[in-house]
């Protein structure tokens, strides 16, 4: 391929969306890893903190004081974090991808409400496209600067969209009920994550007011403004990976030739987008297990017809597709590469 | 206690509610138990099959053609065996606790439209109560006949019982999302078992019309004629347990204390019910690890205002209250003992 | 029973031990907990720590400042720490269980060698009896101070007794391999502990110079003056419990009929030793799971013709017969209680 | 590149070697899979039984009847199996892979001891070239058929031959005590992998006698003679992985700089060979975890000076450098490949 190489860097080098970046763009043909920074362990190799890439790079993290120039610069930093310092960021690199909430909304007080604080450098809100390519990909390709959305955010809005696009759901309710793994809370240990804890459970984390509500209504209510979603979520045994079962109410007759029609027009081409639906076997509905470590996003459906009642179902790879992988995908459209470039891992089974 | 020992005997020894059984029974100090049945295991000792149980017990398994006239007799079967013999149960013991399905609904069309089968012991249907003492504390009492409950209906009954009797919740739509262990399938190893496939799965293996939507709708249509339920259910990675986060809407204004006064009114004097509701620490909600083992059915909930949604929140041991538990306190109460008699184990932590 | 009721305390009871001596000690028909000391969650109910006792108790901990005279206490504080206060610890309480390794040793250097730090109060070590009651019973009755041994070190000292005492075996090597669950390192979060990263683990974390190296050398080196041991030790994905593999080789020819009667000559009617060893079926071995929440230590054993390996197989709960269960048992010795009281739980299949 | 491409087939694809064979070859770019077969999901797409492959491929199993002949053909049958029809599979195919054990061993009587049955085809054993790269390198790049080594043996084999070869530790005892996840025991349901039976099971299923002995004792008795070893395995929880804690002692003195300077003269260059032993971190020595879906055979080694003890540690994924994956670096260097060709992935870090 006579693709360009670039320069990349990575400021948040040590977190879990951190590491998948590394994962992912260390094999990426087009790039070159300039910088990953981390202050608690500058000048470590970064295989101290990602064992599976001991033997595959001798890269150490910077400190984030002495991040250089780039081509591309991606921003995998707690929220809050990255609006502290955007104007820098802006300014060192061509194109910035920030993986935290900050640049998601379009108005500062969408982010006032639902992160309780204020937003710091609203001014530049409208200036970050965000970052599905699935819904914007024509926007990503010639934007500067890329929102990445919230992993739960993501797979509710790619089960949804083509639903409340086509106007074949009610726009209440619209209840996402989450499953979640533990690597989604990052990599910092806590009570709540002391192994004797967290293993084996099922534990109701966040049965209201999830965060991700107002991105989710953001992205839909572009196409029916009184929509409004209702979330829960609960920590299951898993490491990674997210399954949203989504209970939506048919707005009239739809059965489910009709609802496959919805999907392919709206997916067909789609090079991340997996239907599943089977009426046999083990795997007849989308699930974590099956996409972990690649950038798929799994969807499939059921109707109930006594209740006129349309279960959409979502997996995706909270850190692929529901982040790192998905920044990446961004990343191709922003820089041409073909799309699908470093990310064509196929998943493991069994595990 | 200058209570009567009773002869009880178990239909259905080798499967996990039988086992169940087993390990309440015989620290119970009101019972003796006579038989315990498995065709295929007959003359092998139950720890074989039940290894907590050695050197606690030497009981053999009896073959169910030599079952002996007993005071009360349990069933343990898989759905649809019982009926075939219930005349002969009835005939060798004076009471009878029936822990599959066959004889939960009022009325043998349930049955048929649930269990896509034809009912052929209708007759004796309204013989049986329905075996929630919350609910049929007295009938039970007197009762000859106990149909023991389903594990998910146990669990979302106790949980909307409380609302629907007090006109607090809309009728439409209930949704019940249930996150369900392994042992809720079964001791029989198959594909979909199978530890390499089975660990480790968020899967969605019924996500419309599951059998119990029909005894939690006959249970909870005595309060409120035109309520229906929706369920989805999905296989999480836990052996017991089960979680049901369900999603209501307010019919009117109701705050957090209203919620409260229900919960207690109903509930205040149950011993096997536990409010969990905290606004701190990690297990704020009621979770399937805490009550592992134990009778107990714990209950929360939250609400979110902007939708007027309350969600409810219900944890059970699958094999304990949602069966083998709660048919043990059924049999207190037939027989007069104390109803927490043998159930007053308190959960383990960690594990 | 016409048992006096003992006022008893605990120091220390928010780490795991702790917790576990409540769940014991609260349904312990002779005893009365006191006091229960938290110097972080003074004032706090204990169920806020430990859930499985909501509803159980309206217990709340204690500062350590505030610990008043009782019959008997529980030290259940991080290795090293109960040393500092052993003086004050004696004079409040008749008799003192200590659950840490201060003072498992009878020599001061042993502390030394294998804590890495000066013993600071080695005078009342004689004082001490090793808490085993398989190997010490008439010691522990008339005990006043009794300390608790290591759970790896009691669960191997227990297979290896037999033989070490009946010459059965060679001195060197006597390999442990052990492996560990997740809640022996103790209730603190920590990089290591985190869910993530702890998750799945097949973790060799001391491969050499296990610090109850030294114990297990102590209570056989009785029987053996020559003898040593050596231990590895590996975390796998459990919470609770101890497998030990432990390889030994035969002093000379001894048969499978051999090895029986010299575990029946020692062990035939201890309450809480299980013999495990059979033909067939799934729990053909001593096996964590099956012992959780339980008193038992399961042994088995199998003898390799070809290399003269004799291979004993341990298995406990941590938590139980390798630390609070085991001290219960101690102090019903100690106090003249039957010996099981208290410690009835027969486990829990499957889960 | 210009390598040309080659036909390969898969005899036994719907296992989890089988899959695992899929899964690299379809991103090998030397290859053209040519047919799977499966007797039972003949005419099926292979993605209904491995799920990973949905979207990557059309590829349905073909009988084993209508197997055509092709370049290389890889055989992932059950042991006893391939030995039936090698005749016809050395016809149709130039080069043959057999990841099963009939032609492990060099000698009939091996195999009839070991595998408790005959061996029916023993002429063409010293045909088989056994599949160790880095111990076989030149003669697997001349040889026709290769025997992939048993996962246990490879790991074990790999561990210990630098010091076998270079004299380092005794003959006797060499204690192999190893840990393995549940795919190990294949796709086939039983009750002992019944999630809810092996689900936190730490279960010793083979404590003596294990069949891989031979193996290892055939492949290191080239450098020592008299050298025996012994087995222990112990299933734990892990679907995919071993790792094995070797428990060896020194011939003579031997610091950790000497252990160092053999490692690296034996495997300096090897492609997957990674030396894990570090002072801090948490991942200080070889874990199943770090090397999931890799090729990597992870080895890390702690001397205990007061015993003479060289505790060797050894980690690989079973399907992938315990099978799979080895057969495919094989092939690389049998048709002339670079040898990490379609080998290159990382592994996946927290999972």
């Amino acid at each position: 391929m006579a693709i360009e190489t670039l320069n990349v860097s990575i400021v948040g080098g040590s977190g879990y969306v951190g590491g998948e970046l590394l994962r992912i763009l260390l094999f990426h043909p087009g790039v070159r890893i300039q910088q990953v920074t981390s202050r608690k362990f500058s000048g470590i190799p970064v295989s101290f903190i990602h064992p599976n890439l001991r033997d595959t790079t001798d890269l150490k993290f910077s400190s984030p004081d002495h991040i250089k120039p780039c081509d591309i610069l991606f921003l995998a930093l707690p929220n809050g974090e990255s609006m502290k310092n955007m104007r820098k960021w802006m300014e060192i690199a061509d194109k910035v991808i920030d993986l935290g909430a900050d640049f998601r909304f379009r108005k500062a007080e969408d982010w006032n409400y639902w992160y309780k604080s204020e937003h710091t450098f609203p001014e530049v809100l409208v200036k970050f496209v965000y970052g599905i390519p699935e819904i914007n990909r024509e926007k990503i390709k010639s934007a500067k600067y890329v929102a990445g959305p919230g992993c739960e955010a993501i797979v509710s809005i790619l089960c949804l969209y083509p639903f409340v696009k086509n106007k074949i759901i009610k726009n209440f309710p619209i209840i996402i009920d989450a499953k979640m793994g533990s690597s989604q809370a990052g990599s910092k240990a806590s009570w709540s994550t002391h192994h004797p804890e967290r293993s084996g459970a099922v534990r109701s984390y966040k049965p209201t007011g999830h965060r991700h509500t107002g991105e989710i209504e953001q992205a839909l209510k572009v196409f029916s403004p009184d929509l409004s979603v209702c979330i829960s979520a609960t920590a299951v045994e898993i490491v990674r990976g997210i399954l949203v079962t989504i209970h939506t109410f048919l707005n009239g007759k739809c059965d489910e030739k009709g609802i496959w029609e919805i999907l392919k027009k709206e997916y067909r081409n789609e090079p991340f987008i997996r239907f599943v639906k089977m009426d046999q076997g083990l795997y007849r509905f989308p699930e974590p297990k099956v996409v972990m470590g690649t950038n798929f996003c799994e969807i499939g459906f059921e109707i109930e017809e006594r209740s006129s009642r349309l279960v959409l179902i979502g997996a995706i790879d909270n850190l692929v597709k529901g982040s790192a992988g998905n920044a990446v995908q961004c990343m191709n459209l922003m820089a041409g590469f073909p799309e699908k470039t470093g990310l064509e891992f196929s998943g493991i089974h069994p595990f």
